[in-house]
C-alpha cells in the first residue's frame, strides 16, 4: 500500500510511460527518421573537454580521502569560495563561501529552500507558465501553490494579478529566468517592479517573503545578453543554480544555492539550509563533482547550437503562421496552438511525427512546448512536419 | 523566518558546532597529539585503486552523453542489472534490474521508501539504540517514530516489547544490521522471529507492514561471518545500501534500494519509488558514480583495519573494566558508562582528550559510542586515556 500522496503522483508516472509507448507506436508507423521527439529538456551537446581533464587532474593531484570523503553538509569551503568569487566577478556581488550551499542539482536547491522556510499551509506563488515539478516540490512540505496566470504579451509577469495574489500567507515566490517553457528572460525593470511589490507587501503584512530564482538556463541567453542577478533587486532572495545545462552534466546532480547576505535572518537561514541538506537525505552534493565544479566554474559547453536552433525554428514556424513570443534564452519555445485545446493539438501533432508537450502541463492551456535541444539536422528535418501540422488547421 | 520544523532541528545543528568549538579548546589545552576524536563515522581508509581506474576507463571508453546524462529516474538499467546479478550471486535471490533503484546514498534510499509508504500519523518502529537521523527522515513525511527499548544482553531486538508496540498504525520497521552504534549483527533466528511477529500482526490487523534494512555496513562483518539477507525472511522488505563504507566513497552519495519482488504490490511500489526519487529532488543517483558502482560491484576497500581496531579496542577496554557487547561488525563500539549519566561521562572523557558520543543520542542512555574508524596508531595512543577515564570512577 503506497502512501495517499504518492497514489496521485504515480498516476502521472503512468502517463509518462504511456507517452513512451506512444513514441514506440509512432516509430513503428512512420519510421524512425520521421519521428521527432521534442518532449524532453535533455541537453543535446557534450560537456566541455575541460570536465574530463578536471576529473583526471583531481584524481591524480588530490588526496582520495578528500575527493571522495565527507565534508561540511554545505559543501567544500574552497569550492564554495571559488563559486562565490566567480559570481562576484560577473555580477559585482560580495559573496563568500558562507553564501553558497553546494547541492544535488537545482532540484535539491529548491527543496532545501522550501524545507527551510515553508510551514504547512504557507502559500508559494508560481508564475504561469511554469515547470510543473514545482508543484511536487511545494507539496513535499505541505505548502500551497498559488498560480499567477500568464502574461501572454511577453511571458513576463502578470503584475496586477501577482500583486493581488500576494497574501499574508505568502512565504515564497518561485521565478525561473530564463524561463522553461517560454524562453523569456525577466528584464531589470520587470525585476524592479517585482521587488517593489514584494517590499510593499512585506511592510504591509509584517511578513518575510522569500524569492527564489531557479536558474539552470542562466548561460543559455541569446543575442549576447546577460540575465540580471536577482540578489541585486531584492534582499530576501535565493538563487538555485545547476551545472546540468551550462556544463551539460544533467546526470551528475551538481548545483548550488545562493543565500543573499542581505537576508535579515541570514545566519539562522544558512544554518537551516545546512541541516535541510542533511536531513532530506542529500547529505551533501556529490563530492568529486563538487571539486569539478570548483575547477570549471565559469566554463560552459558550446551552447551556441541552442541559439542556432532557436533562430532556425523561430523563423520557420512564424513563416508557417505560428504565433510565438521569441525566446530570449533556454532551449524551449512556447508557441500558441491553432486550437484552444492544446491536448488535441499535441495528439494531432503525433500524426505528423512530432512529439510536443501541451501547455496545460505548464499551467498555460492553448500553447505547446518544443524542447529544441536536438541536433540541427533533426530540427531541419522536422520543419515540414510543423508546416503540415499548421496547414491541417487552415 | 525559518519554518517551525527547522527551528528545532537547527538548534541541534548549533550543538554540533558547539562540539567542534569544544574540540578546538581541547586541542589548545591538551595538545593535538593528546586529543582523540571518536565522534564521527567517517571512513578512515582509502577507496580501492579500482575506483580510480574505473573512472578513467569510463571517461575513455563510454560516451560522455551517456556518462553524464539523464537516465531513468531509477538509474541506468545495465548498472541496476549488474547490481541485481551480484546480490543474486551472493544470496541466492532472483532479482532483476526491476528490483533495484539507484539512490543518492542509503539516506535517500530510506527517504524514498518512507515517501512512498508513509501517510501522516503512520507509525515507524525503531529498535534502540539506533542512528538518530532516522527520526528526521520519518519527520520529513510526518510519520511517528515508535521506539523499542534496547535488548541490553546482545543489542539484538527486545522482541516482547517489539511485538507489543506493533499497532494497526505501524507502517514500517527500520532495522540496521550491522548496527550503528552497537556493531550487533542480527542472526538468522533473530530475523525469523522478527518476520514471524510481523506476519502475525499483518494477518491480525489486515495491514501491510514494511521492513527496511539499512545496510551501509554489510561488508564490515567480523570473523568471516556473513550478514543474512533480509528479503529471504520477510516478503515486504526493502534493503537500503550504500557504497560509502564498502568502497570508502561517503562524499559521492551512491547507493541503492532493493525492492523485494515478493512484495504484494511490487509494481505499484516500484513506480512510486521511481517518482519519489524524482520529486524529492534527487532526480537520479549521480551518473558517473552509478557507472563506477556498476563496474566495481562486489569490490571493497581494504576493510581489515576495522576488525584489527575492534580487536585492539575490545581487548583493552574490557581489561580496563568497561562492560561491552563485543561488536560483530561496523566500526562502532557501544560500551556502558561507569555512571548512568552518559552526558556527564562524555563531558568527563574530554578532560582525558577523548571525544565520544553519549548513548542518549541513540535512544540508549548510560552508554557511549566510540567510532573507531581511525588509524591504528591513533587508537593505540588513545588507550591510556580510556584507562584513566575508567580509573577516575573507582
Amino acid at each position: 500500500m503506497i502512501s495517499d500522496k504518492m497514489k496521485e503522483l504515480t498516476k502521472n508516472g503512468s502517463a509518462i510511460r504511456a507517452m513512451f509507448e506512444d513514441g514506440k507506436k509512432m516509430i513503428a508507423k512512420l519510421g524512425k527518421e520521421n519521428v521527432f521527439d521534442f518532449s524532453l529538456g535533455n541537453p543535446s551537446i557534450v560537456p566541455p573537454e575541460s570536465v574530463k581533464q578536471a576529473i583526471i587532474d583531481i584524481l591524480n593531484e588530490e588526496e582520495p580521502m578528500l575527493v571522495h570523503g565527507y565534508m561540511n553538509n554545505s559543501g567544500y569551503e574552497d569550492v564554495r569560495k571559488a563559486t562565490a568569487d566567480y559570481i562576484n566577478s560577473q555580477h559585482g556581488t560580495a559573496f563568500t563561501e558562507e553564501n553558497i550551499v553546494m547541492t544535488v542539482g537545482a532540484a535539491s536547491a529548491l527543496n532545501i529552500a522550501l524545507k527551510a522556510t515553508i510551514n504547512p499551509g504557507d502559500e508559494v506563488l508560481l508564475i504561469a507558465p511554469y515547470f510543473g515539478e514545482y508543484n511536487n516540490y511545494i507539496n513535499n512540505y505541505d505548502g500551497v501553490p498559488v498560480v499567477v496566470s500568464p502574461d501572454y504579451e511577453r511571458f513576463s509577469i502578470n503584475f496586477d494579478e501577482f500583486e493581488a495574489k500576494v497574501s499574508p500567507k505568502t512565504k515564497m515566490v518561485i521565478i525561473n529566468t530564463p524561463n522553461n517553457p517560454t524562453g523569456a528572460v525577466y528584464s531589470e525593470s520587470d525585476l524592479t517592479r517585482l521587488a517593489d511589490i514584494l517590499n510593499k507587501k512585506q511592510a504591509e503584512y509584517g511578513t518575510e517573503i522569500y524569492l527564489i530564482s531557479d536558474e539552470p538556463y542562466r548561460e543559455i541567453c541569446f543575442g549576447g545578453k546577460k540575465v540580471p542577478y536577482l540578489t541585486k533587486f531584492y534582499k530576501n532572495t535565493f538563487v538555485a543554480y545547476s551545472y546540468s545545462k551550462s556544463l551539460s552534466l544533467p546526470g551528475e546532480r551538481i548545483g548550488y544555492l545562493v543565500i543573499n547576505n542581505e537576508m535579515s535572518d541570514f545566519e539562522e537561514m544558512a544554518g537551516a539550509l545546512n541541516v535541510a541538506n542533511r536531513i532530506l537525505g542529500y547529505v551533501n552534493a556529490p563530492s568529486l563533482m563538487q571539486r569539478v565544479a570548483g575547477r570549471c566554474v565559469g566554463q560552459t559547453a558550446d551552447l551556441s547550437v541552442y541559439e542556432e536552433n532557436k533562430d532556425i525554428l523561430y523563423k520557420a514556424l512564424t513563416e508557417y503562421g505560428y504565433e510565438i513570443v521569441e525566446p530570449q534564452g533556454t532551449f524551449y519555445m512556447f508557441p500558441k496552438c491553432f486550437t484552444p485545446d492544446d491536448k488535441e493539438f499535441c495528439t494531432r501533432a503525433k500524426e505528423y511525427g512530432l512529439v510536443i508537450v501541451p501547455g496545460s502541463n505548464f499551467a498555460c492551456p492553448g500553447y505547446f512546448r518544443i524542447a529544441f535541444c536536438v541536433k540541427k539536422e533533426t530540427l531541419l528535418n522536422s520543419l515540414p512536419a510543423f508546416k503540415k501540422l499548421a496547414d491541417s488547421y487552415r
